[in-house]
């Protein structure tokens, strides 16, 4: 369940911006915020079901991305090449190759 | 307007598969494949006009959706910066960090 929690908060930096601006925001108070499904209706004045129905509708939407388009998966394998590559730079003592993956990996 | 296409094609590699089937595969035909717009109306079926209008709403869903997501922008910049590692690594005489560059670029 936690682990679910932290792929889904994963999903929601990836593809967040692709969703209606409700469910976005009712995904980031419980995901990031952790705010109760309670707490979340009194905030946005949405009923409990229409949260509870948000947060379904949202976590489906992140899901079908992720299973059509593969981004978080891809860059899980691009950071872990990088940081093998940092690894390696390290400790080969190579200054200028550890500070270029330290920028490629701030980029990913 | 060659630039578009080239940009449109690479749209087309990282968010197609979250496009309606139809609206992908003509423009899969039209930027892949280079056929016209006659010719795809004759090999799917569908009217010239339908061809026209499922290329414009594809090409809008596409730009649409790198204009949120931004992942072509994200990719170039990853890219640029594992090439700067490959090349560092060439550079240096390095093989191993070499190896592991080029496949960090072949995840890209």
């Amino acid at each position: 369940m936690e682990k679910d929690r932290v792929r889904i908060s994963a999903l929601l930096d990836l593809y967040g911006a692709a969703l209606p601006a409700r469910q976005r925001d009712v995904l980031d108070l419980y995901y990031n915020d952790d705010l109760s499904l309670a707490e979340i209706a009194e905030d946005t004045g949405i009923t409990r079901q229409g949260v509870r129905s948000a947060l379904l509708k949202g976590e489906a939407f992140l899901s079908g991305m992720e299973e059509s388009l593969g981004f978080f998966a891809k860059g899980q394998r691009i950071r872990s090449a990088a940081e093998e590559i940092a690894r390696a730079a390290d400790a080969a003592g190579d200054e200028g190759l550890a500070r270029l993956s330290a920028r490629l990996l701030a980029e990913i």
